[in-house]
């Protein structure tokens, strides 16, 4: 099997038509991972997302330094994987920042398929928290390709 | 949408019949996720897995703490995640460490499908380096399944 890298183009284009991934945060360098949904908004140069107050928004809140994963697989000769890394950023509740919070959910309305964690709430609890609203600002993405050899 | 928690011996039952999933390794706090197999050994308490050496074998060199995450999706209303904390450990070249490379050469060998980022190398080189065989030692396990409230 033949591996290649894509242009930023290609992995953008990706970006656009997925909405499922997963983010790894840190805190004293122990990575945890989690999957999410979100919204890439190219002009931006960000993906939007949503989640309930829990570990992996407490440990953004410390060190904003994430990761977020992407695949599309199809089988072993058919597959790709886009490696994004980046920096959280919050969208406050604040008064200003209230165009800022229309947008993210202005995006979030066209997705109609975000059922994991971010919006889920455990059966024990925590049911009608108010979500908090952030975005990861990118700061490199690379993506890899598989092609069967000729 | 309820989410239950999974104990840890249904964590173990999942682990055991899956072997794709993400770890996610770190420097500095800047994580940083790539798709792994796996071979879960229960009696070890350990994930078993091998690369060529890379990012990811240089970052696990120098912080051993990582994470990974392993996933079960049908739809919206059926899923699981896992989720694993744990140390990277080499299994060394060295002559002392021969029975623990084979076993988990035999490990993989159970496997036929193991044919992402690990196995597989760049079309632009490195195409026959030795394989660097590493376990996971896992400090904690998490579990959540979604369910349809009834």
């Amino acid at each position: 099997m033949i591996i290649h890298e894509l242009m930023a183009s290609e992995c953008g284009e990706i970006l656009r038509r997925m909405s499922f991934g997963r983010l790894a945060c840190a805190r004293f360098n122990q990575p945890y991972i989690v999957p999410i949904f979100f919204y890439f908004d190219a002009d931006a140069n960000r993906l939007y997302s949503f989640s309930t107050v829990g570990r992996k928004i407490e440990w953004m809140r410390e060190n904003p330094k994430v990761c977020v994963e992407v695949e599309e697989i199809a089988d072993q000769f058919h597959w790709t994987t886009i490696v994004i890394t980046g920096r959280y950023l919050e969208v406050s509740n604040a008064a200003e920042a209230q165009a800022a919070r229309q947008r993210a959910q202005e995006l979030f309305q066209r997705r109609t398929q975000w059922w994991l964690p971010g919006g889920a709430n455990l059966a024990s609890g925590a049911e009608h928290e108010e979500p908090v609203i952030y975005s990861i600002l990118i700061d490199a993405m690379s993506g890899r390709r598989a092609a069967r050899p000729v």
